[in-house]
């Protein structure tokens, strides 16, 4: 019999309320440690990226906010806060779409990621006018995630730090890696052969983004697991991983 | 403590090469109890486009096809198979892309799926003139598996047909779903509260998606696992499940 792929998604559970300045990777450490699922080699931790940037006190207060005449009319619309369609003009590098009658701005945040509100988003936050931002350098959080975990245990892992992102074409949001670390966050079949001898046509998987994807499955939203454990993965180390390779160069992207 | 979330992705290995005609319920029933680890309610099977649309004899020789001037054009520009691109348009409802200089054709599906080539592809197909085409309905395939697993071993399952397609705006390809049965394909959040009692703002979650997404881990692409077992997953049960939930209507659609 052929060796049987297997992998579990475990959800971290036990983790306290963060409200800025923690060290996340010993809080993860702790958590896993104590419902008996220590973190081991080889181990990928996918983490949700409201914590991220709440240990990184990515808060902001939207009562600092002056808002553009762009932004105050959008907002009178679409009937939103337009300290908020300012907050989210700028952490853009550009707009993608931005359709006042959906309500909907899609733009390409500093990092280069494409999404709705660059990222920005006031669930699971405290206060009326304060709203969460993504982490400045994702890929950065993600490294020192990782580096504190080794020194703590000395597993040696991958970390992919995860969010919640809407899709062209398909109804329904699915979440994806904004930061990885350890971890080559695509597998490259190119020259790879199938069983007829052809090359694939697919050359490339978003390894990371399925990583993600699969982690949804048991953190979800508002129920209190914001980290998982992926045990079984077999991924390519690699020591200076971005997530620049997920992202499509905007001269190659036929949908901006 | 609280409960530990916890799924488990398996592969199921040892189904034989599928060459038209197999009854796929019952050899993937069979495939899974001989490798330990028998099918049982509540479980999730994800199976991978390629052998579904080969037992239902989607292959189709190119030999057959005349190709039409614009075809003719297309091919000459970008070095392809003119038969190939007459089918892909033939296959398709509408053109979304159709760029001469990348060579690649983004269309709407006849079932509706925005992707490359109309998912036609010629990987793990004998034959040089034979490509593989989508399954006619991926839903009823679905449920025909379902229902035959159901009718041999009593198990009451969900079904996700995969297929591995590119995204806007992200590198890389990832699994969706393009077939489903037994589940509801979304989950939706909306009027959950949050922690401190707000509204969460994202609403729906493409479940079936990130089921597949997580099925590729162990999937892979050229190796001989077409089919993963997800359990511990819980799902809606939906008897009449679609993916229609998934698909963006065209009027709403940004991006086309």
């Amino acid at each position: 019999m052929n060796r049987i792929p297997h992998l579990e998604v475990i959800g971290i559970t036990g983790i306290p309320e963060i409200t800025g300045g923690e060290s996340l990777g010993s809080l993860i450490a702790d958590a896993a440690q104590n419902q008996d699922t220590p973190l081991r080699n080889g181990d990928v931790l996918v983490v949700t990226q409201k914590i991220v940037s709440k240990a990184e006190r990515r808060l902001f207060d939207l009562s600092d906010i002056e808002p553009s005449p762009l932004a105050v009319n959008f907002a009178r619309e679409t009937q939103k806060d337009p300290r908020l369609v300012e907050l989210v003009l700028r952490e853009s590098r550009s707009v993608v779409r931005m359709d006042s009658e959906r309500g909907i701005i899609i733009s390409e945040t500093r990092h280069g990621f494409v999404c709705a509100n660059a990222g920005i988003d006031n669930s699971n936050v405290p206060g009326d006018d304060i709203v969460c931002l993504l982490p400045e350098d994702s890929d950065r959080s993600a490294r020192a995630i990782r580096d504190e975990i080794k020194h703590i245990t000395d597993a040696d892992l991958a970390i992919v730090i995860s969010d919640t992102f809407g899709r062209a074409w398909r109804d329904g949001h699915a979440n994806v890696a904004i930061g990885v670390a350890g971890m080559n966050p695509v597998k490259d079949y190119r020259g790879t052969l199938d069983v007829n001898g052809v090359v694939l046509k697919v050359t490339t998987i978003a390894a990371a983004d399925e990583l993600a994807a699969a982690a949804e499955l048991v953190t979800a939203k508002a129920i209190q697991v914001p980290v998982a454990l992926i045990r079984g993965y077999e991924y390519e180390r690699m020591e200076d991983a971005t997530t620049a390779p997920l992202i499509r160069e905007r001269s190659k992207d036929m949908f901006r």
